[in-house]
């Protein structure tokens, strides 16, 4: 990975990044949060619940990148500052996915922290944009993406003068079919031998199914990331978008006990 | 695949998709270029050259997207301008690949055709604005894209209204290291009892090794390919970009002679 | 590939693989068959309507590797029996699949071609014994094998003194569900650079579905292969293995023509 | 998974797989020991180091499965000799890989389980020839085998009346370099909730570097493994095989040590 000039110096300390009062890369950090913002009470009411379970960064879909045009695309501007509402009500920073070069700037005028998604990861532009933007960017790892095309990716951010990189595993594709993607857990320790950077973990996309998540938390967190991802819906059966893999509220704080428990054995 | 409404009438009657006087979907259409224009002699002698040689249509990139942002990125606008000057004079109808939502319209004052790349096949902002855009639309699959995946990318760009959409199988992503990717030439039957789309095969792209291409360009001929996409340099030797893969003017003419020959025994 | 010490030697001349009057890498061989014996009415009608249409060797399964132990597997020493009997009766080589070292001595009294398949292809033990046999070897690609591991099993056999075998490409494994496997047309160019074996193609295997058959083995003709490999089956509908790929003798008839005419082309 | 009989009874309760004095399927059960038997001191310094390190089952290979056919092969008969001595004097049970029909029967005079490794998952053969078998097997998942196909060939084993199965995952392929293979992890709560065999995993060959042995031993823990199994050198760049991947008694060590705490907190 000799073309690594920034991301690559894992000698010069860890990253720490900063949303609101949260420190990503020190501890582990908890997102949650629906798949889609749907509506103000779902919103509002999810966020509590997940604030209560001790979730430390809302996160919530308003612009959505759906396979056929046919499905739900999402709230827009009326979802943002929803998830800008429940952030200040809940006191959590908020972080959303951006699909559009043209949306960056003002998207962040409602939230904390910008997402780009798995199937952007190679958008270059949408890259470079984020790398201009004043906020911390957590960027996912591509379905079909190496590391070294993904650290590549967060080069494209840290070169346009963002420091404030955080990566996220969220599976790969594979042949497998029994989960949606195959979530590559060597991903974590991997990148933190390759960079400085903090490294989450999204077991609701990386595994596609409600069954796994919990072990796929605990394993994330003992093999060091520094965060997970998960996906909380307050009626997932109701959810707009990955009722699969949606945890109901009382699941999220199940699993919360039982990851900051491990966090204090590590 | 019952979720597409527009791409898979492929009951309806092949689409054929016109760029200058060429038509794709007719016979077997032959795109070739540079893989990035570079300058002017190099465009100028290598669309002299292909021309020549017997490709319908020219290709060029002039918004490079690098796995690196150290790599060379493209001419930008001047390379449009080079593009638009070298199809003038051969009289050859331009495609060239786009990254950008904000580039999309004013790049369609330059060009015939609009590429949308493999890594871009997901940008649905993207998808959308090429689907309002007055131009065909060359869709590449994304390496790790399913065809299920890919024909509901075209069905974006054909739900905004945009009739002219081209599919190009390029490789997908596979374990195999011999070649850069791996070329699924069963995609071009699969396509055409899904879909009425043309599809066009670049093997350039699709195997990254010049020994592989004419066997690959032949096979996708016989395997009913509306066409054939190519990258052909002036010197390969000294390419910015895509070196291993670029074919000389001489190759080239050898394999669109042997390609044309394959197609009257069709 | 420094690896290999007699495969590699493409520059040695190329192998020709004799079976019966039959020689593999001299022109378009077409071995085609029931993908397992059933029974004897079964197989002979089979036989009569491949060797009229022109297959040169015969194909049929009597120890089936099925995923499920519950499956089909195979009718053994009675179909070997029943195999024998049909290539005499009809002048054909006949190629059965082995799949354990005790078998390789006694089933080589039966047939002339041992085939040894994608599931069995890293199988040193199998490989080893091939080696010993005085029968010519078809070796499966695994679903899951670098061209660079294949040569190397092939090389196990070489190293035995077998010197004839015969590459059989048969699709790789990957993410696309739309087709079983995803059949990998660059091997035959690439197998014939790195190699003196001859190359065959089996689009049965390697797509799954009947309606790619043709234009994969088309394509494979025109990509250089020294041969296709093709399940027909008296009526598919019936098979107890492999329905939704084996072809009728009829439209089985239909692609020889095809691929026939295709050669006097290359 | 329908068309699994025996293994698929999740709920008849998790199968206890007894071999010596240790209970796989009850806690977590540590395998260790060296890629290769190359010699008895190697064995005897080795065994001795994994024991008091907190080993519980001693590994170890005698008819190695090398992609070519110049690379060392194993010791054969006097390799099993030296683990049988070293499992008496250590008091440890052994654990071997068989890749032959013709040896399972003989092997079984010498150790204690079978191991069928991930390129033999699918020798149909081999696995009905260990179903007949009197020692426990330890079936490692095919690099390209799906969840459902690797469960179908413990049913192959226990069909034939064998009901001590151990699974253990060792990475599949896809397309990332950085490691050897990509460790599915998923897997474990995967085939913990479809089945009641145990499951290992063995992060030596699925991620294929040393510095990844630790936290994927950790994740696995963590993700309710019934164990693991690792490779140790008694000096690792002296290795006939696998030697990247090789731990030294001391980190071995080292990580036994956390994973057992690890395990108290679970």
């Amino acid at each position: 990975m000799k073309d690594l000039k920034l991301t690559a110096l894992a000698d010069r300390g860890k990253t720490i990044v900063k949303t609101g009062k949260v420190e990503i890369g020190k501890g582990l950090v908890i997102i949650a949060g629906p798949c889609s913002v749907e509506n103000e009470r779902q919103l509002m009411e999810t966020t509590q619940k997940v604030k209560e379970a001790g979730a430390d960064i809302l996160r919530g879909g308003v612009f959505k990148p759906r396979t056929s045009p046919y499905a739900f695309q999402g709230l827009g501007l009326k979802g943002l500052k929803l998830l800008e509402k429940a952030g200040r009500e809940f006191d959590m920073p908020v972080v959303t996915e951006v699909l559009d070069t043209r949306d960056v700037s003002w998207v962040c005028e409602y939230v904390d922290m910008l997402q780009i998604g798995a199937r952007n990861m190679q958008n270059f532009s949408l890259l470079k944009e984020a790398g201009k933007a004043n906020k911390p960017v957590l960027l996912k790892r591509g379905m079909h993406s190496t590391l070294h095309e993904w650290l590549n990716c967060a080069e494209y951010i840290l070169h346009e003068g963002n420091p404030d990189v955080v990566l996220c595993e969220r599976g790969i594709r594979t042949f497998e079919t029994y989960t949606r993607n195959t979530l590559d857990l060597s991903a974590i320790p991997s990148c933190q031998e390759l960079t400085h950077l903090p490294v989450l973990v999204d077991p609701s996309h990386g595994t596609g199914r409600k069954s796994l998540i919990e072990p796929m938390c605990l394993a994330s967190a003992a093999a060091g990331a520094d965060g997970i991802v998960v996906e909380v819906h307050i009626r997932p059966e109701e959810a707009l978008s990955d009722k699969e893999q949606s945890l109901t509220p009382g699941e999220f704080a199940a699993i919360v006990k039982k990851v900051r428990r491990l966090q204090e054995f590590l």
